[in-house]
């Protein structure tokens, strides 16, 4: 493998690559394989003889819910089993709280403008969702621990246009927090203005560590119960980054309330998810433990890349004054920062040489990132060599956009 | 088989049926056992080497895309193939007109009242979406050709929040008509004072045919075209009632402004339907010739059902005034009207004895059939014995209707 020391040698290499997004790699939706190969041998009657191949079972067919209810730590009546991704389940729960309002409120879309916190940085298909349906962003800053809980406190207590809030509560897209206990506690309890207010739980990466020590999270549900917010919080889990991220399961967990909500208003829009695919899940993974062996070797694919661009930043940036970046313990990404206004022109750098890097601002609502300090990395889709090449080519296309302003 | 001669014998019976809904039957769904025994053989690569097992592709992989085209004969360009059914589709249609509006208009939901025409009797899922969207309904009437025109004509001309149509155009649900080139020639040329009136043309049936003679109508998006009027139609179509009910793959098409329309908001929600799916799918049906063959045997299975019912009506309800049926040449239901105001207490009677229908009424807008004359009859998802019995249930409970009131 060539190792460009410079932008001009990364250059010349004429790379083709696109890693702008978290995609897994072949070899990941390889470890999947039997899932397809037996696709034939799971049938298609479930346990409870059901025939998977008619209409039928909004919520999702039992064993998966209960499948779900396993992975979640909660019942199966709270837990919807659905289809392909958690991010159409979040934006049909934010397209029906707009067009029907959350259990016994009128619909948002009523109610003048209304708005929803976005820690920054954050996941752009949140923000891209936001902006589609009109909810103002207001963006809070991020820390290692979650989001500034001041902030959120103080702006959700007095602003009744404030509906919800992003969260992502382990390994966070794309900054790798972990939501501490105390944070988690106070986004359960914290009083807010609007009764109809959400946390929209995005448990993306709940089973995906880059560690031998796993981090979890509190149950943010039974936490919202014992605050006495029974239905604040809608939680978001899926299996594409599991097994096959186009052909998964998703699933949404929630209060019975809430769950009675999405099961009333999906009912309108279909007769069910494909039940077959759900079979075929629940007949592979079998239970959580199924789910982790599978998350092992998931992790032993991905570790080695994460670590590669680790190095490479600490090789070419470890002495560059203003240059960050953090070492995540789980999820799809990693954020360099940039000195403040290097971050655009270090992503046209890279496209320049065939590079092709999520837009700068991405991570912030409307894309604008003031500083124009972030970048997204995301290793997991290339191979471990491309990943290695690109990820000098990141830190040389930054020294250059530097060196260009001397 | 016992059969039964008096309401009374029928009761008797105890029969435990549930002919509410138009599922296809065990036998049916076997006719496409290849597609989940061989779908480990389908494999995930595409043939245009797209990895269908990862994220992409918004408006579906291209040869589904295809084979979709080719069932509606359009280009592919205007046909966007997605998940399981075209409910959904016709749900996010009208939920993106409402929050987003229809190209260079305003939202539906910002525009005041909205209202869509609903040829009566109709389908009953059309209406709930309606419903829960807050569109008002008007009902039209129904002709064995199509929607009364002249009707239509005259309140799409003067009333602008009259934003749509539902369509059915072969073998309509429930009245199995078969609307006639020049009705169709007219939704597509009739003035409309809504800039943004669509027709939600919902091809159910395009390809369940009952008889020797297979029914068709003109392309629809053509004629609005030449109508000069080229984003008017917007055409759903489905393999659930083809391959598998809850694991099937459906088709939007339209003008190719719609289809970016479609694409720009989907994008929002998805980041892709479920591709390998739509890979099995195209592989084990092929093409056009492909599906229509499975049809047939479709058919082998339909046909005396639906015969069945005809003959016990004919039958026992021959010499009952003001009694009357339709004889579908194809599609999934058989309307009976009963004599005005007996409609429900036939339902009723019919439960008694164990036997559930599709409720009065729901054929009509907020299930109000102000003669209480309609009854929906299902007749595909029970065996032929059952259908032969339930058929002869049906009649006796109505005659009994009709006697308790002399």
């Amino acid at each position: 493998m060539t190792t460009p020391a410079t932008y001009d040698e990364f250059r010349q290499l004429a790379m083709r690559l696109d890693m702008s997004r978290g995609k897994p790699s072949p070899e990941q939706l390889d470890l999947s394989r039997a899932l397809l190969d037996e696709a034939g041998t799971a049938g298609f009657m479930s346990r409870d003889g059901i025939d998977c191949r008619n209409y039928g079972h909004v919520l999702g067919l039992p064993e998966a819910r209960e499948f779900g209810a396993q992975l979640l730590e909660l019942d199966a009546g709270q837990v919807a089993a659905m289809g392909n991704s958690s991010l159409e389940l979040m934006h049909d729960a934010l397209a029906f709280a707009m067009l029907h309002g959350m259990p016994g409120e009128a619909p948002w879309s009523r109610q003048g403008e209304v708005a929803f916190l976005c820690p920054v940085p954050g996941y752009d298909r949140h923000f891209a969702i936001c902006e589609a349906l009109g909810i103002r962003m207001i963006p809070v800053p991020m820390t290692q621990d979650g989001p500034d809980m001041d902030a959120v406190e103080a702006l959700v207590k007095r602003d009744a246009s404030i509906k919800g809030i992003w969260c992502m509560p382990l390994y966070s897209n794309p900054s790798g927090a972990i939501w501490s206990d105390a944070t988690v506690e106070r986004m359960a309890a914290m009083p807010a203005a609007a009764s109809d207010f959400r946390l929209f739980w995005d448990d993306a990466y709940r089973f995906h560590h880059l560690t031998d020590t796993p981090r979890a999270t509190p149950d943010i549900v039974a936490l919202c119960e014992r605050a006495g917010h029974a239905n604040r919080a809608l939680v978001f889990a899926s299996l594409s980054k599991v097994t096959l991220a186009g052909g998964g399961v998703a699933f949404l967990a929630s209060s019975p309330r809430n769950i009675d909500w999405w099961q009333k208003h999906m009912s309108v829009r279909t007769i069910g998810p494909d039940k077959l695919n759900q079979l075929r899940h629940v007949r592979y993974l079998r239970d959580r433990a199924g789910l982790e062996r599978l998350m092992e070797k998931h992790r032993a694919l991905l570790r080695p890349k994460f670590d590669a661009v680790i190095e490479a930043f600490e090789t070419l940036l470890g002495e560059v004054p203003g240059v960050s970046w953090n070492r995540p313990e789980g999820g799809y990404f990693i954020s360099l920062y940039a000195p403040g206004g290097y971050a655009k022109r270090t992503v046209a750098l890279a496209a320049e040489a065939g590079l092709v890097l999520t837009p700068a601002g991405a991570a912030y609502p409307y894309g604008r990132d003031e500083d124009d300090r972030h970048l997204r990395i995301a290793p997991s889709f290339p191979s471990l060599d491309e990943v290695k090449l690109a990820a000098r080519g990141i830190a040389l296309s930054l020294r250059r956009a530097l060196e260009e302003a001397r």
